[in-house]
């Protein structure tokens, strides 16, 4: 799995920009780019330039000049990648960005795989597993609670907290092999009441760091909300109504994709996802027929429902009733996912009128989306389903599902152990169940690898990190 | 126009990858670096940093880590602007982009207007306007040709043959004003041979730089191309098998669009850019009654239009009349257009029918798109159309329609000055036609120029640029 040969990438996004930047790391690294680069002062080769220093000039193929760049150097062992590493920094043309990867191509580099410079990272022991997956997290996170989390395990916060278990666990296995070379004296050199302590002590982590799980899975992919209504409610106008600040944030650089936007939004830090609701959009039978398959599909994707029903409706009687019907119904077959009753365009309304539908529908949430009216108060009650409180602590969370199954498996192992410290079981098997219990751990900062486990991870990386 | 706020962008491409880059340029750019930077290694601060290093640390909002980044400074003049740069080499995802971006705001920087680095550049005299707007033709280019023309341009190959010719210019014009000053004793500072000589030459290259822009045009622009013809004879398939080789090289990277591609091909390093055939895929007409009003529309735009048929369909007699008329139609209408008879299929046909249908339609181009034969020599006859002389001979092209616009207004005062000469005008006269000559010349380079000027220009740039 070690590599010797020197990689290239596009590090930046694909498309044209102000600039991009290609980068290679490998042993070659710096006599590439010294084969293709022309200094504009003709100065000395970036061989002999130090680290972390940057040059400008050419990029030349011949007699060819491809593009005026500036060339970053980077001396190992400091580098991201642990190896020499060399960053150009080119026109954003794509044809020129091309051009200078076909040419590095030529001169001996190999087209990077996804994830590979992280990947040499951590063979070359600048990164943990962990920290190595928290990088794809950042890279990926969209909102401040993602972020914060991928920022915190990348900087070790979470390996920290695994290694020093597992340094401690480790500790006590060693005592206990060594009493299995003494079996015949019947000694003990693990102290019994001190282990039984400690197996305690990573139990009650481990179960809080599974716990995590849960918060950590919805912080990373946004909760699901369905936003369910007849057409024309304004469930479109009430979702731009809940982007507004968003947008305005986001508007500010040219080019960014508006529909995905439209899908997932940031309330106080935390993404909210809104499943197809064009979908919704489509089907005329809300009303009639809320038992209709593709609206309960919707509601079962989603971890809170909205529905939204436009206040002019319920000056017809006929429609409190039908509506008080649609909500038992959703009640009955969804008793625990939160359900937000929501009136829209309550501009429409006096206070009678409204007043006289919340004696009907107690818990309704009158709003305007157009008007901006009530719509912080639906972001507050969308963030009360949120258990925030993990978070606000600043305790390590879980994100990662394969995080999360290791855990799973070194709960199970710490849990025999447990057992068998109560049962008195004999030193031999307590160190086998032990010993598995330190493999779980070790498989989540990687300590414990093997090539298709970091195939798996990596390959799930965008190509140049 | 001369700024003194400091101004903030990305400059790469938006959208998550591996790594984003946030550009700073003003006299606080190292001040407000600073004031969100933490280095790693607790080592001085940025601005005491020697310029074109590269530091390692954290961005911090407070006591919020907002990303590792590796931070490049460049100190003024020897920077892209000339003034302070400061980039921010962080991990990209939308959301650090924006949390560092914000930041940076807050601190007193100012969102940069599209193209405002490269205007400083222009202002603090980095580069001169040609050589200005060769950056964002550059970054634009998307094929060898274009690109080396931006390149050449960027590099002031244009600028240097304009400043020449004016610099001699202005010798004689200042000779031919002080002769105004002595008007009262009829002398002549300047030699009127050798400025007929001059005016002569200036005519000539003005003549060929404008003659140039046609073929410039063709380059920067792409060759319009039209493929017309039946639905289903095989249109999309020509145009994946002339891309094939393109799309080989663009698949190395992911998320390069295809459908951008699909549109626009490099042949020879020459665009030709296919005109919305899927429009014309759409309309069942073509056979029946090519004179249809949207066929004659694409074939309007192209510079050259490829009639594709489907060989199997010349296997009935009364297909090759109606085709044979359908040619002549187009031939009428566009006799100058370049018209190529392509039949797609040919492996369906047997020589003796490969003969026959030659011996009715001699121009007829045989090929199978989907096995690839015939297709590089449709290649070479597009490529033919193109006149790559000037090209190929590394003659300066003007591509730009302002130079263009210029060189015209300044050809049209030489050939003042020239019958001025000819018809022996007074001096003072003679003056006016040089200096309005001068002052076209200047337009190019940006020695004269305006507001409104700068701000047209430097408004089609992409921000961070």
């Amino acid at each position: 799995m070690i590599h010797h040969d020197t990689i290239v990438a596009l590090a930046t996004p694909s498309g044209a920009g102000a600039i991009a930047v290609i980068r290679l790391s490998g042993k070659d690294a710096v006599a590439i780019a010294d084969a293709c680069f022309k200094s504009v002062k003709n100065l000395k080769k970036l061989s002999l330039q130090k680290t972390h220093t940057i040059h400008l000039g050419h990029i030349i193929d011949g007699n060819k000049t491809i593009d005026e760049v500036l060339v970053s150097v980077f001396k190992n062992p400091n580098s991201y990648t642990g190896e020499d590493v060399v960053e150009v920094s080119c026109h954003g043309s794509n044809y020129i960005q091309q051009e200078i990867i076909q040419l590095f191509l030529r001169k001996g580099c190999r087209m990077a795989t996804a994830g590979e410079f992280t990947l040499r990272a951590f063979l070359n022991g600048k990164l943990d597993l962990s920290q190595a997956e928290a990088v794809a997290d950042l890279i990926s996170s969209d909102n401040e609670a993602s972020h914060q989390i991928a920022m915190q395990q990348m900087r070790g916060g979470f390996s920290s907290e695994i290694a020093k278990l597992r340094e401690e666990l480790l500790n006590f296995a060693s005592l206990i092999e060594l009493e299995l070379d003494f079996a015949e004296e019947d000694v003990e050199f693990a102290d019994r009441t001190q282990f039984k302590e400690l197996v305690e002590r990573i139990s009650f982590v481990l179960k809080r760091l599974i716990d995590s799980f849960a918060v950590g899975n919805v912080i990373k992919n946004g909760i699901p909300v369905a936003i369910v209504g007849e057409p024309n409610v304004g469930k479109s106008t009430l979702l731009n109504a809940l982007l507004n600040e968003e947008r305005a944030i986001v508007s500010h650089i040219a080019g960014t994709t508006r529909d995905t936007i439209e899908d997932e939004i940031s309330i106080g830090g935390i993404g909210f996802r809104f499943i197809d609701t064009a979908g919704i959009r489509e089907t005329k039978d809300v009303v009639e027929s809320i038992g209709i398959k593709k609206t309960f599909e919707k509601i079962d994707q989603a971890q809170v429902v909205v529905f939204l029903a436009d206040s002019l409706n319920f000056k017809v009687d006929v429609f409190i009733n039908s509506f008080k019907i649609e909500i038992e119904k959703i009640k009955n077959k969804y008793p625990l996912k939160p359900l937000l009753i929501v009136a829209n365009k309550v501009d429409k309304l006096n206070e009678n009128q409204i007043k006289s539908i919340k004696s009907e529908i107690p818990q309704i949430h009158f709003l305007s989306a157009k008007k901006g009216i009530g719509v912080d108060e639906l972001k507050d009650k969308l963030l009360s389903f949120v258990n925030t409180g993990a978070l606000r602590n600043n305790d390590t969370i879980v994100t990662n599902s394969r995080h999360y199954d290791s855990l799973l498996k070194a709960l199970d192992e710490i849990e025999k152990v447990k057992h068998g410290l109560q049962s008195g079981l004999s030193g031999d098997l307590l160190a086998i169940d032990i010993r598995q219990a330190l493999y779980h751990f070790g498989e989540i900062t990687g300590e414990i690898t093997n090539d298709d486990l970091l195939g798996n991870i990596f390959a799930n990386f965008c190509i140049g990190k």
